[in-house]
């Protein structure tokens, strides 16, 4: 009999370890003799709604290596969620022909919450049509938002830039203060979780070290309180830094900073709130501000990645596909923590039912008192997700990264037109 | 005879390597036996007006080592600009009185442009006044702007982190596009030179790689021939990148973002451009549009240095104590390039006079004929800046830094009121 064929495909925002999950998919399946081709869908399930699969076997193994280190999705990823399937049969349906026409056994799909709820839906199809495809969900988000998973791959490599960044840029500022900038603000992601913005803590080792406020999406802004805490940092320390979340919201729930526009999944897209809290506190304290939006930099970030992140990212792409080949169905790897002093984890198995479209935020007991800090909890949850350097190789002053073909199979289907 | 002591003092705005250039001048001091006490100024020129002069000898030589890798300024910097020695006797007045309290033999000052004036100030009046005091500036700016010095020490490590961080971001949007993203613009540092602005395309090496677009401050804006590229970029690649300089400017010379707010020196505080040209993208092509502003975060980027700024910044402290002590006055340290093609240089020496206030531009030449590019040469003439990695030692997680205790000195002399 013929080896099936697997399908492997990045969703939503992509991180500075994606690829490394990948390779772990492209290395396991070929491991392990029992699956065919590795496929994937360029830009994610769009690619293969349009039935734009990569073989990667065209590739050569050493620019495969490479996705070790090489940041972004390399495949392509897309903001395009599925709808439910009793008002798009068409596109399911789509989807069943693809397996079909590519003889697909294995479906792996790469992604967060929306992303899980979709590899979700369509093992339920499958299932109920009595197919044998193996569905099985992978993690990834740097928004360490999805639930049953200790933390997210991609989560502890933007940590670790966020750490370092407002440590060093904590220097800086510091140096001017006496005659120049006494404030700086650094916004990071995180639509509704503070994850990230709390993890620009860890390398706090002192009250005086930055960030000296904290600004999360679960904490309703209080101008006075926050503009209070300004003053007597600059008044104790001579200057002051926060980190701001760009979701952070009114007590009306309304996000300080609302561009208008929305992605795909319906989340309005955020920045530049960094800049209003810049103006606040110059207008009401007086301070000369600076202001940093990280953004995709952020994300992107594969040069100073968590060693420890990465190695999670990779084991996950090889837990999927052994979960696929020992029969598996509508699952997701998962990490559980195993100690919290000496940290130690290992891989652990949900059902995709359960992770779909839950957000799982940053607990009360994560943040401090006054709602501006982290808690020592929160340290010793965050701690270990951003030990270790794992830096890339570096090629005329630059890291190296992968270039693939990226060459597509031979289409077997008709178009399939899309909305986008 | 008593040693004469030596005076150290950082200026401006602060690199990731311009510690190192202190603990060169500290070492060299300290291996030549000629010099008594190494005193640094305590947030530049206004810590010696005000007689806050840190002895470094009461730091911790292992805690002195980590300047190496520890960015900011460790003494504190400020923007504080002398005046001309006929409106202001008084300041004047002032540094001759700490110079002779503290024994002062030795003076040099760390910084740009404004500081190399100050320092060939000091150096004039008093040589006029016959005071055996060696004036020494040596150079520092993350602008590149000084005049007669191949580049400046700061300059190579802000280089290598907007390459890397705008490949790496560029690989983000790259994944994104099909659904998403299909414009990201990163603001980086520059008020009047492009230099900056102009790194960002060192870690190119074919056409699709970004950035596509780069706006310098050196080329007047054009609106209709930016908004032409973004959409002939996104029709060929499916994204565009665009690296924008803060001092990007309308044909009018007018910052296209414009704080109001001026800095000591006078300088219009920017920031924000990058918002504004991806309003004025979303506007006129409809792409979404995602930014950064990478700010403070650029320059204080120690964990990703070039290694090859990190030797110069230390070669250049050396130099200085070297030249000191060799007789030489109102010099400063410069940096000769021996060879293009495989990259050599050494120290040269010139007179502050003609340092100072001379800016340095991005030469036309540099720029591709388009406008919105570099040229061969430029690549040829900054690549060889940003090789080699110097990574700090990390500590649980993040970059390990220097914790000095910059104990101060005891007075000598009276108060002296300073409007800052």
């Amino acid at each position: 009999m013929k080896k099936l064929n697997a399908l492997y495909a990045q969703s939503g925002g992509v991180t500075s370890v994606i690829n490394a999950t990948a390779l772990a998919v492209i290395e396991t399946a070929s491991k392990s003799k029992k699956i065919g081709k590795l496929l994937a869908g360029k830009n994610g399930i769009l690619g293969i709604l349009k039935e734009d699969l990569i073989d990667t076997s065209l590739e050569k193994k050493t620019e495969l290596k490479k996705l070790l280190y090489t940041p972004g999705g390399v495949f392509g990823s897309c903001r395009y969620k599925l709808q439910d399937y009793s008002n798009q049969q068409r596109e399911y349906k789509r989807l069943l022909d693809v397996f079909k026409a590519h003889n697909i056994g294995y479906f792996f799909y790469n992604g967060g919450g929306d992303s899980q709820d979709t590899t979700n839906k369509i093992a339920k199809l499958t299932s109920d049509l009595g197919l044998s495809i193996k569905c099985i969900g992978i993690p990834k988000t740097v928004d360490n938002d999805l639930p049953l998973t200790d933390n997210c791959p991609g989560f502890g490599s933007v940590a670790k830039y966020v750490a370092t960044s407002i440590s060093e840029a904590g220097l800086d500022v510091k140096s001017m203060s006496e005659t120049s900038t006494k404030v700086f603000i650094l916004e990071v992601m995180g639509r509704h979780s503070g994850w990230i913005a709390a993890s620009s803590a860890l390398g706090k080792t002192n009250k005086e070290d930055p960030p000296h406020i904290i600004l999360f999406p679960e904490v309703p802004f209080q101008k006075t309180k926050v503009l209070k805490k300004v003053r007597s940092t600059v008044k104790k320390y001579g200057y002051c830094v926060l980190a701001v979340s760009e979701g952070t919201r009114n007590k009306d729930g309304t996000f300080l900073s609302d561009s208008g526009s929305s992605d795909a999944f319906g989340h309005k897209q955020l920045g530049g709130v960094a800049p209003i809290i810049a103006r606040l506190i110059q207008e009401n304290l007086g301070y000369k501000c600076h202001w940093a939006v990280s953004d995709y930099l952020q994300r992107s970030a594969r040069h100073i990645a968590s060693a420890v992140d990465l190695k999670q990212a990779y084991t996950v792409g090889k837990a999927a596909v052994n979960f696929a080949l020992s029969g598996e169905n509508a699952v997701m790897p998962s990490i559980v923590r195993i100690k919290e002093k000496k940290y130690k984890w290992r891989i652990g198995k949900v059902a995709l039912s359960k992770v779909a479209n839950v957000e799982k935020f940053l607990p009360m007991r994560y943040i401090s008192k006054d709602g501006l800090g982290i808690t020592k909890a929160c340290n010793n949850y965050m701690l270990p997700l951003i030990q270790g350097e794992a830096f890339p190789p570096y090629k005329d002053g630059v890291p190296d990264i992968a270039r693939l073909k990226n060459i597509l199979v031979k289409k077997r289907l008709k178009k399939f037109p899309i909305k986008n």
